[in-house]
């Protein structure tokens, strides 16, 4: 069975300033498409490590995927330690040098005369295209194993791997199958969700279903490996229809679908639109609805009325209401969502207020209390959450459970 | 000088569901008590791939920190590959037993058979009490080397690396001090920094200067190396100085600030306050300026007019204008930064509209095109941009930009 090892370069990640979400990024991937991750290394930008890295990845697994070290600055040393592992030197590209001149020149800067280097490849090896910056990715053979090295900025490296990496693997693993499908779940705890799935996610079976979380997002993993890609996508499909059964309306989508992804596309195919009221979440929840390309299609407007007086002024809540049950209650939840419907003329809006801390909680108030508001043409509903956390939880949380009740509602 | 290399050991983090912070964080205590960490080793759950890890870890570095593979089940083998490496056998402890029993006894459950493999060692080695689970951690001395293991478990593996296993390190490392201080920059390219830094960032300068680049936020990290801490503070205090000279305020904040903090805590000095009107950013620049704890003292309200119409409706702008300049245009960024400061009462206010893509580019106004607009009682000011990369980059360009905008403004 073949297999992959991969190579992450930057001093960056070995002082622990940046967490290396590349190499889980390619792992996650490349598994899908039945090549499994058998190791990683990680060095500092010094030619010597990072060859000597190469080398070792290279007797881990057949293919090697290296991030990283394709900069314009004197620290970027990927070429030059390539160059040393397959005993070449380093040939000009003339035809690259006027590419990354081109990717200056569109944005009316001229190019510093550092970037030249980036024209540079070690000899016998191949040009990846990267449409999103100046640095090219290099593909090389290297005795028996294929090495690929691919930039460190995520959104490069993501969008060259898929263009131009994956095709290739994909030809070269037939014969070995690997199905790996995602179901995402809101609106429960982990281990609630792994009580309900009782022995189904036990180790060692096959189809494997693991469990992953993170900001109340819970993910299910089903890999099912078999000799053939149609029995393997077979057994993923079974172990589906299971979990659906189980978990019912706690799944809100599949693969990499966001909950503002699920909502835009009910209000999409509904033709029906929204408006948001947000307090403690400042401008988090509009964010995420306008995350999705289209969301003009059905978001309309956002207020973040942080303070009494815009949601006074700008929504036109009373102050009498506000002083009566405080700017954090089920009364300003309600008439948030209320006013924000009307204003915006949308079908739906939703309000949050609540407190997201450090400091402002009280006995009665404390931090992580969240009022909800939902509002549509015939009724107003309003939820009340207490959200454990620190600030960037409790004010995550508070967006996602909102998309989520307008999702539970546009099911119906 | 001696150095550390670590060794994360799990299925789950080459299967790429889980990211290794527990790498990062060691590295970055590690470095901080003068242990620069040189490469980190990443396997499965498998005896053999371990320990060729473990050589291949103590062939880099005099230290090595191992995670994970310490639990109770079958998976968990990082026992047995420590004992293959050093060629031993593994020992039964029993008061290693003892504890474990006690520590399930607590919690009123009877212990899992499977549990009793945490009480063997591989002969020779020694214990690392774990105060908070069942896994006991390991020291062993592989000829000149040391290996330190501990559970995966961050909670875990933090508490023994601070009680245990730091204040040994300590002293072994007497005599060697690092300081390390980070720069925060924004408003022009890595290569520009990079250019005017000069040989500043040369390799082997001590102290050493790395840079580092995040949506357009870029990182400098000064490393000086010295036999004392007074010597190592002293020559990274120069080297910021001199920086600071060169770089001036392209550099807007230190260690973990971000823009939205600088700018936040200007604000707060000078009791000034901010509104903003977004529309291609959806509610990012408000979450941002709401992200810091606090920011009800300066940040009143935010207006995200996603549509043309809540442009129209809820900032008060002519239909004329959006129909003779277009949504996207100076004059539009004009008006909704110059009405949202009127309509919050604000001291300035801010507006952001562009072509956040990936469709409704056009070839007058491509997708990043991107209007920014700030209002004083005095003036407005608007600039034009094109910012690249994808729809997620490009909006947090414009926010992080805006941001900027305000902050050199107040510097005045």
């Amino acid at each position: 069975m073949k297999s992959a090892s991969i190579v992450s370069i930057g001093n960056e990640l070995l002082n622990g300033q940046t967490l290396d979400t590349n190499a889980s990024y390619l792992s996650q991937e490349l598994l899908s498409m039945g090549l499994p991750v058998v190791s990683w290394h990680t060095v500092a930008d010094d030619t010597d490590s990072i060859a000597r890295a190469l080398q070792l990845a290279s007797e881990d697994a057949d293919i090697v995927l290296v991030t990283g070290g394709l900069g314009p600055t004197d620290d970027d040393v990927t070429r030059k330690a390539l160059a040393k592992l397959l005993n070449v030197s380093l040939e000009f590209h003339k035809e690259l040098l006027e590419k990354i001149e081109k990717h200056f020149a569109s944005r009316n800067i001229t190019m510093p005369s550092n970037n030249r280097i980036q024209a540079y490849l070690p000899a016998g090896t191949r040009v990846i295209e990267n449409k999103w910056g100046t640095a090219p990715g290099i593909v090389a053979q290297f005795g028996t194993k294929l090495i690929f090295v691919l930039p460190g900025v995520p959104i490069e490296m993501k969008q060259m791997f898929q263009e131009s990496i994956a095709p290739r693997l994909a030809k070269l693993v037939t014969g070995q199958a690997v199905t790996v499908r995602k179901l995402r779940c809101f609106g429960t705890s982990e281990s609630a969700i792994a009580e309900l799935m009782g022995d189904m996610m036990q180790r060692g079976r096959n189809p494997q279903v693991n469990c992953t979380a993170a900001s109340g997002i819970i993910t299910l993993h089903i890999i099912a490996t078999a000799e053939n890609k149609n029995t393997a996508d077979e057994m993923v499909q079974t172990a589906e229809k299971f979990i659906k059964n189980i978990l019912g309306d706690l799944i809100y989508g599949e693969g990499e679908q966001t909950l503002a992804q699920v909502v835009g596309e009910k209000l999409f195919k509904r033709k029906q639109t929204v408006a948001v009221a947000e307090s403690c979440t400042g401008g988090l929840l509009a964010k995420l609805f306008t995350d999705i390309p289209g969301a003009s299609e059905y978001f309309t407007c956002g207020w973040v009325t942080y303070s009494n007086d815009a949601k006074i002024t700008e929504l036109g809540l009373s102050t009498q209401v506000i002083e009566k049950y405080g700017a954090v209650s089920e009364e300003t939840a309600a008439l948030m969502a209320q006013k924000a419907r009307q204003k915006a003329g949308a079908d739906f809006a939703i309000s949050i207020t609540g407190i997201a801390g450090p400091a402002g909680g009280t006995k009665d108030k404390p931090i992580g209390l969240v009022f909800i508001g939902l509002s549509d043409a015939q009724k107003i509903q309003t939820k009340r959450f207490i959200f454990s956390g620190d600030r960037e939880t409790i004010r995550m949380r508070a967006a996602l459970t909102a998309l989520n009740m307008l999702r539970l509602r546009l099911q119906i």
